[in-house]
């Protein structure tokens, strides 16, 4: 992965979706040519719902560059439990 | 997309996620060369679940062959209200 994904991540909490489409047009509007949308779990389908209005209500121009799946292992909080499994998206838009 | 694609599809809904888990894994048993999870809106993070448990757990020759975003737009319930838009995924295992 460049250097330049890397920098240009909107990691998906559980805000409002306006508030993480508006990080990656203030990135792409500061002169980046690819931002990462990333999410865990439940917010997954909220980073789809980002990039979907991004490319069709904001910027017509921008694509999806590569969209990967992937699995992250979380600790538990208590000792003695074992780990659990989160699935992961990254989806790369380029302009 | 081929005709292979489209019959075997497995639509990811409510239920618990062995239940596609072993759908997909009933196709490719079958002898499927390719199988397609969709989801749309909240499911689309158990759609994703679902192709980690078959790579990582029961068929690791299984790979990603293709993951697509999109939208699909809702006609309202009620006359008068607008059409909303849901979120979709398909992704593409083969083996």
């Amino acid at each position: 992965m460049t250097e330049a994904t890397e920098s240009n991540a909107v990691l998906i909490g559980k805000k409002p979706i306006m508030n993480y489409v508006l990080a990656c047009i203030t990135f792409f509007h500061g002169g980046a040519k690819e931002v990462s949308i990333k999410a865990r779990g439940r917010a997954i389908s909220r980073a789809i719902d980002v990039a979907e209005v991004i490319r069709h209500r904001f910027l017509p121009d921008a694509k999806i560059k590569s969209i990967s799946i992937g699995t992250d292992q979380l600790l538990p909080q208590e000792e003695g439990n074992s780990p659990t499994n989160v699935s992961t998206i990254n989806i790369t838009l380029t302009r």
